[in-house]
C-alpha cells in the first residue's frame, strides 16, 4: 500500500521528564492497579495510521532516540542515549484524530491488531537500542511502556517538557 | 503574507488532566518560584508559525474549547466548556521544531514579540468565552497560562491525557 505524499505512517509526541509513571494494568477487587515508572528521561507517545508498515520502525526508533531533544545539564542538547535517559512509551490512537464538527473522528488510524504488532516491534526494537548504547547501560537507563488498547493513566513531572512533533 | 496550502500558522497539543502544575517564575535568590495550577480541565501547549496573524486566534479559540476532546464521568466525550473543565495554556516553540540531521531547527517559528502578541491574545480570548459560559462560570473554573519565553516547568496528574493533535 502506497501512502500519498504528505500523510504520515507514523505520529508521535515527544516529552521531557524528571520522573514519569503510567498505569500499565487497572486495579479490580482482587488486585492493586500496576505501574511502570522511569525518571529523568523522554516520554514518546506514538500513533500508527493505516497503511504503515513494519519498515518504518527501524527509521522511527534510530531517529528518536538519537535526535538532540534531552537538555544536559550543561544546558546543551544531546540525544537521550547520550543524555543517557530512560524511555516510557505510551500508545496513544487519539493522536490519530481529525476534528469533524464538533467531534473527534479516528478513520485513518490503523487497526487494533496491526497496531498492536507495529507498537511491539516499536518497543522491542527501542529496547534493544538502549541495550547497544554503553552510555546507557552503564548508567542503568530503562525502556518501560504502556499496554497497548489500555487507557493510559499518566503521572508526569517535567523540568519543562520541551514537547516535539515528529511525523514517519 | 499568504502561507502555503498545508502549512499551519498555529500548532497545538491538547492533553487532559486531573490537576496540573506550572511555574510562571523561577525562583531566586529573594524569592520563592511561583507557579499557577488548574484541577481537572485541558492543557493547552501552543506555538505560532511565521505569518501567523490575528484572525486565526478567534477560530482557534472557539474550536478548542468547544472540540468533544474531554471524557464526562458518563464517558461521554464533552467539550471542556461543557465539561466543565480549567484550562491551562503553556507556550510550547518546541512545538516549531524540524529536525535536520540530529538536530532540532526553529527557523519557522515566529518572531518573538509577534509571537508572544498572539499568544496573548489567545490567552485573553480563552478567558473572555470561559467567562461566558454559564456552566463554567457556575463551577468555577479558570483559565490559567504560562509565562512566554520562559521555561515551562511542568507537572501534570490525569486519569488517560487523551493527547491530541490539532492544528490551524
Amino acid at each position: 500500500m502506497t501512502e500519498k505524499a504528505g500523510s504520515p505512517q507514523a505520529r508521535t509526541i515527544l516529552q521531557q521528564c524528571l520522573h514519569a509513571r503510567l498505569q500499565v494494568k487497572p486495579g479490580d477487587d482482587e488486585s492493586e492497579a500496576e505501574w511502570v515508572e522511569i525518571n529523568r528521561g523522554m516520554v514518546i507517545y506514538v500513533c500508527f495510521f493505516k497503511g504503515a508498515i513494519e519498515d518504518i520502525i527501524p527509521k522511527m526508533v534510530n531517529t528518536l532516540l538519537n535526535l538532540k531533544l534531552c537538555e544536559a545539564d550543561s544546558g546543551k542538547y544531546v540525544s537521550v542515549l547520550d543524555l543517557p535517559g530512560s524511555i516510557l512509551i505510551v500508545p496513544q490512537a487519539t493522536l490519530g484524530g481529525k476534528a469533524k464538527g464538533k467531534g473527534m473522528q479516528y478513520h485513518n488510524n490503523i487497526e487494533k491488531d496491526q497496531g498492536l504488532q507495529l507498537y511491539s516491534s516499536f518497543v522491542s526494537q527501542c529496547e534493544k537500542e538502549l541495550a547497544l548504547s554503553i552510555k546507557s547501560s552503564e548508567n542503568g537507563t530503562i525502556v518501560q511502556h504502556g499496554t497497548y488498547g489500555n487507557r493510559q493513566v499518566l503521572k508526569l513531572d517535567t523540568n519543562g517538557p520541551y514537547t516535539h512533533l515528529m511525523e514517519f
